[in-house]
């Protein structure tokens, strides 16, 4: 009989987006959805990017395969214009740029771990390392953390329990998607002695960056003393600008090693997408008051959800640092029967709101059970519309006849 | 010792692009190099891409992700607009945008095989389907075939004698790269039967299927009878065009547990490149005096390089019926001396050529070793005298010094 492989048959559908035929129908029966779901940020991309590529168009006869590690020029600028001014000091030849982050952070992973390895992740973690962990044969190890602690990475004794001969890395995400984490300069200095004492590759991937409320910089996983040939940085240019559909990221590392390794991966893919980078070059001149805008308006939407969420009954959420999300806690059995049942069964005034279940975040079983992830990538004025929705429903949750 | 996962390291580089180096060095010292080692055509793209795409960026707000699978519009229109008329009959359930040719067959190759599953393929084969088969743990097997017969497939004993219990299924691409070989429906249909009666996929490769210069038209192996489970069209849209920097192609299937797989792959990578998407929809509207232009001036640089070669005393070549390669066997030991000695010692005038050795295009040891691919996709008068300068180095390498 004519049938697929084991792997595609067994390959983890996208938890983020299982509840997304649900939210079809309701919308199809005329019910409006607020969107906490996915990290689509409503933000304008810079006209310097737009710009940007329309001028080139203009002047193109035909679209050329770039180098397979992108323009020169734009891997020149990037150094230049971008990494230099916030501190990651790197050469040329330690960037190379990629399908998005997604790309990146995937290709370090298999650069990092062979088939029955494994790498240590910090719960909560981005869904799809387990997609690349599965597709590639690589465990997953999960330090725990805890919510009410806001995720607070505990100490090293954490990490070295899970250590085992076939141990070759850490991987983090910071800020972090889906709990909003900034991992503190501490925290980091920690978890590079850990691997550096262990000859572990240390996976940072910080496609949030620049999404980042505190009032120090951003401490990346590059500057780290002593971890120069250990880390890889996954990074998006995307999500920087706000072009998430541009599809360009790139992968930074000084270790010569792993950088040539990921040329052959990029090669393998002929180029990263053209009229993606011609964008991303004109996006490097984007002024620095437009950073700081985007970063009010978040700090508004942040503080307008999580202020919100904290005033709900047995709800909880840490006020998250980085990024567009928040992980909260409901006084729910299930959040992902919840989050389902808000898109069938619950409606006021003809709207019910989108949430993401957690605990596809999560290694550990059970965990974040009872979680949502939040991402607040709405206006004010409809996010505190959506929070007076969740409130609602949550009451209604509660009440609901048994079934 | 921190070192990096095995696969990495052991993973083949580009054969393709393992000469660049060298042309650099030549051309750094003044050398002007006429490049017939890449597909990299020089034809203008549609004008009607690059205006809706410039039409779509004045429009543009911010750039979200798209459905995984790409734009409904443009999945809706592709259908409608092109395969229809081509008589490539498919719903749009049966189809998903991919990150170019490239996704489409990797992705296919992943669905069809499991770690240490088989895959047939025809020699001369593009050489990354090696390196996706390396990443994934698949050994390809290739039916052998001869350069004097015009790589005629040859009768199904010889994939008979290829099958094994774990034989998953049979890769091609038609028209090929590297040989520009065209197969026949009666080649097809006889492949589908085989891939019929014993349960196998049959991945088509077909991103040349504009690129034909037969009177009939192209056969595309989703019309085989009997065979519509069985078939994984691996299109591209951007080679289509003549924009392949866009990187955007398509898989097809009429197999709906194909298709879903391919949905899980292709939402762990979250979107295809958007501007790239916005460029094929206007695409669309190509008019077919333009592939008829292409044709034209695709059979002329054939028949000049062709013709140019076959009267190189030693030199052979079939005449290749699509794509813009052909495959031609040299009065020479090992073409991948020769085509570094081309770079590092041959001038004429100040100039050289590149060609891509043909060795890599083949898994069985010692195949195609005095063999090259030469892409013509260069105008005819430069084409003419890149053959010119090939028929000189031919003479001067026969007569050169032992070393």
């Amino acid at each position: 009989m004519l049938k697929i492989s084991e792997k595609s048959a067994a390959m983890p559908a996208s938890a983020i987006r299982k509840l997304v035929p649900f939210a079809d129908a309701a919308k199809a029966s005329g019910v409006k959805v607020y969107h906490l779901n996915v990290g689509a940020p409503d933000i304008k991309s810079p006209d310097c990017a737009v710009d940007a590529l329309i001028e080139k168009c203009k002047g193109m006869h035909h679209l050329s395969y770039t180098n397979s590690a992108g323009l020169i020029e734009l891997r020149r600028d990037m150094v230049e214009k971008y990494y230099k001014k916030i501190g990651i000091n790197i050469d040329v030849s330690e960037i190379l740029i990629d399908v998005a982050g997604s790309e990146a952070f995937s290709v370090a992973m298999q650069i990092a771990a062979d088939r029955g390895d494994e790498i240590i992740v910090v719960e909560p973690f981005y869904t799809n390392y387990n997609t690349f962990a599965f597709l590639n044969g690589i465990t997953l190890k999960a330090v725990k953390t805890d919510i009410r602690e806001g995720f607070r990475v505990p100490g090293i004794e954490a990490f070295e329990q899970l250590l085992t001969p076939r141990t070759k890395a850490v991987l983090i995400s910071n800020p972090c998607n889906p709990s909003g984490k900034l991992f503190s300069k501490e925290e980091l200095l920690q978890i590079g002695e850990f691997c550096r004492r262990h000859d572990l590759f240390l996976i940072s991937d910080e496609v949030y960056r620049e999404f980042c409320y505190t009032d120090e910089p951003h401490f990346s996983a590059i500057n780290i003393p002593g971890c120069e040939q250990n880390v890889i940085i996954a990074d998006s240019v995307s999500k920087r600008y706000n072009l998430c559909g541009a599809r360009i990221g790139c992968m930074i590392s000084h270790n010569k090693e792993v950088m040539a390794a990921a040329m052959k991966f990029a090669q393998s893919r002929l180029c990263p997408p053209v009229f993606g980078q011609w964008a991303a070059l004109g996006a490097l001149d984007t002024p620095q008051s437009y950073f700081d805008e985007v970063r009010e308006e978040y700090i508004r939407r942040r503080d307008c959800a999580v202020e919100a969420l904290n005033q709900m009954p047995g709800v909880f959420t840490p006020v998250p640092m980085g990024a567009f999300y928040t992980v909260a806690e409901l006084p729910v059995d299930d959040a992902e029967d919840f989050a389902k049942w808000l898109l069938t069964d619950f409606r006021m005034d003809g709207q019910t709101i989108m949430v993401t279940p957690a605990a596809s975040f999560y290694k550990t079983p059970d965990a974040g059970k009872r979680q949502v992830r939040i991402a607040y990538v709405l206006e004010v004025p409809e996010l505190k519309k959506a929070m007076a929705l969740l409130s609602e429903a949550l009451r209604a949750y509660a009440s609901r006849p048994a079934r």
